[in-house]
């Protein structure tokens, strides 16, 4: 269900709480309190108004606001306490889906969080893997409280950032998403490399799971962002070419077995609203690859 | 126990044959076949001596010799039968130490290859990794009867060859080892990467087997080949270079995590007495490879 | 004066020949040849219907058609008889302006190639940089009759082929025009790099000629392609990066001198209507480049 | 006329003073005052103890020293009085055949010099190329006189670093040569381009003068360094490839003409005591270089 920024700005109170009150987490009032500033020019402004209604509310405010979070991962997971919004963010980056074992260890970290900050641990799933979430738990436990009351209300204006960008539609709308992209150029034809296999892994921890396969193109790009219209999550991943087969069927006298034949390029996201082009310019001998624009 | 060449030109048949006779299996016969050529001016020549000695003897003679080896990861390995050289050189490919499903395979493809080919299959593993061994024994069961005769011989004078070479001393030694290496520049700083810790690993399926750790040195190089000394085994390699924390100390703005921590360059040898020299040439946000000499 | 491709469709003879006509030098019967084929489905379909027209000719009137263009660079072109279209033509690869001694040299040749095939040396000059007519020139003399006749011809379609595409608008345009680009990655920082200076140089002999002179804009590239909307001139080029400027504000700590200065890229165009990328990745101390797409 | 270290060491104040009494320019005290120092372990401490001298000298005795030294490129040049150490090297870089233009302008140059700093402007030369002389010029007509005098003082360390470099022999050589080397990688084929031809030029405003002709041997590289044995001269440079010769009789489908047919590198050398790796690593359609070790 969208909503056009011409529509909520000529919408009453009651109305506009219908449409944003869910934004922030169990606090309707963020949204009363932002439309006071409408109408807004662009969708950007429109959060902006929200961030400032939590950023100049009483500091209790903010406090109650901040403990009315589920746990991530936590029992209120399982118990179905949680808005159906947040239901979706955790599970996309599997934290519906965890070992006995990690789920311990996750309570254990919120446990912890909890009883030093007095608050659970909120983290803007979408924009981190699995292992990027562990990070930032554990350097988090190390912040003074204020450090973290800021690291905490930041991640929540990156969550609602995303919860707008999806319910909203408008003028100057927010940076949400980034795009990874790839290019293959064989050098030794001077041409894209055509046709030729390439796969995405996500790390976690050692395991490396495959996200995306997909061939190279006429001009040796794939036919969609390997990652796009969403944050890209922040973590280490690892492109696979497989240049040992695109040679193979090619006069070109490659060894037996071939010097090159799956080529693994391992880099990570920190920017999940960035532009990550991760090209590849390969002969039988030799390869070439760096952070592309 | 070496030998120098001038000492074995010197000899009579008897101590010819004591200083050589058990580098062809079983076979002192070649050793003392080739002594008809002696002297000679090379280490070199000594062995093409040997290799013509075989190939010139009768079929059934060749046959014979053939079928004197011992099964490759058989019975005979753990029943004692073979020479000591046999011993070490099965042991260095980890085929002492097979899984009972691993041995299960070698003995199921040994006795495939037997029943076609009335011997069993002879390799010289110091010139191969353990998959590359088992990726041999599919292909050559596919030969003909022919080819794979010649191709048995030509393995025993790959086997032959190094036991001379570790045997004889003297003047125009044959060419039985190879060299791979590695050179780690910083094109940011326009220098050699100075400290930087460097992994090989050799894949085996899968899993990749950790062989040397080592750190650059003032010229970005190791200190020693990363293999040297040796025939270097056909297989497929990985080379980790902990990019990551060479940029980690230096102030060059990388981002969090950075770009590049571990850059993988994986690689298959091909020729086991060749030169390999992989270099990296890397930033915080590229790096290339090449075979290079 | 342009023509849509559905007018001409409609036109009887004599408004196609007045529209047509010129477009095959001296021969109007060409258009009206082709014009038995119409209507046409795509401009290509037209242009060929005019190439069929012609190689279907007999081959006296294939000779006097060819007979009929001018010298190139002759004394018709300072006399005034060149259609206008083969003025500009002429004109825009600095035929117009050759030196006396250049002009006598193309003279020269013109007078060897008319004894030989007895007709004027024709080529697509929109294809060419000065430097590569007069190696075609040299080429060409070397040529048989046969050879040759075919490839004028070939070159009178080039000609014509631009000329259609200058004057018909409609489906299926042919492909008559070529991209030169580039684009600067600094890949010490990770970012393209922005703001500097490149500037495009045609050879001549040994003098290179300023062609054009642009700066990178946030992606690192130029606004508009180095050569777009045209065929490529076949012949010798080299880009000018000013990476030392680029640097020398930046606090990368460069040498001085720097060790990179203004770089030069040196490289030729083949393919007039192909897309020549040719990409900068450089740090203060190394740069690689590419046929990229 | 060369002398080891181990005669100095024994030779009575005469003998040390005709030995090394001409190395700083007409003062041959400074040669008798280091004596005292005597013995000397290593070269190097042999002429620290010779600039010390000069050093710890009352300011006057070092303004008469500088005074002393020949005006560079001026009249003393052409009426005889320099010693033959000086003719040597202000030969070596051009300065005995400046036109009379240029003349002029070093005149001019030095006039301005003297008259604000009261000595002759005094570099090492052989360090320098032509261009580089000229821009240290002007640069240093910009110094106060405090950092001037050291600059002129440190100028003629190097200049008496390499006398003694070239009249002494013994342990502990100062460092007085650099190496300017290249290599050339073919990573289409995945081996040294052998036999491929390199051309080493010097700039001198816009003018490219041939220093060195080579062809690279069986391991890619020129039998000898570029530029060994002595200083590289600070200033532009070009090095020359002939790729597209290369690759024209390999049967790889290059384009005509070649994408790359003579592959420029312009750098500059900024250390003259330093190591300069300029290796290229190319394919028909792609090269990189960088300052490698």
């Amino acid at each position: 269900m969208t909503v056009t920024l011409d529509d909520l700005n000529r919408m009453d109170l009651r109305g506009f709480e219908a449409a944003l009150g869910e934004t922030f987490e169990l606090a309707p009032w963020v949204a009363a309190s932002a439309r006071a500033k409408s109408p807004f020019a662009t969708v950007t402004e429109l959060h902006e108004a929200m961030m400032a209604a939590v950023r100049t509310a009483p500091h209790e405010a903010q406090l109650g606001f901040l403990r009315n979070h589920p746990d991530l991962a936590g029992k209120a997971a399982r118990a179905g306490a949680l808005t159906e919004e947040s239901k979706r963010e955790q599970a996309s980056v599997g934290l519906d889906s965890l070992s006995e074992e990690e789920f311990a260890r996750f309570h254990r970290l919120n446990d912890a969080y909890k009883a030093k900050f007095g608050f659970p641990f909120i983290v803007c799933v979408r924009r981190h893997t699995r292992d990027s979430i562990l990070r930032q738990f554990e350097r988090r436990l190390l912040h003074d409280a204020t450090t973290e009351f800021a690291a905490a209300l930041q991640e929540i204006f990156y969550i609602t950032r995303l919860r707008i960008a999806a319910t909203v539609t408008g003028e100057g709308m927010p940076q949400v998403t980034g795009r990874l992209s790839t290019h293959v150029l064989d050098t030794q034809a001077g041409r894209p490399a055509v046709g030729l296999h390439v796969e995405l892994y996500e790390y976690a921890g050692d395991r490396a799971h495959l996200l995306v396969q997909a061939r190279t193109n006429a001009d040796g790009r794939t036919e969609s962002p390997l990652i796009g219209g969403r944050p890209l999550p922040i973590g280490l991943y690892e492109l696979r070419f497989a240049v040992g087969d695109h040679y193979r069927n090619r006069d070109v006298g490659v060894a037996d077995p071939p010097f090159l034949d799956i080529v693994p390029l391992r880099f990570s996201i920190a920017e999940p609203e960035g532009h990550y082009h991760v090209p590849l310019l390969c002969t039988p001998w030799s390869y070439s690859t760096y952070r592309g624009s």
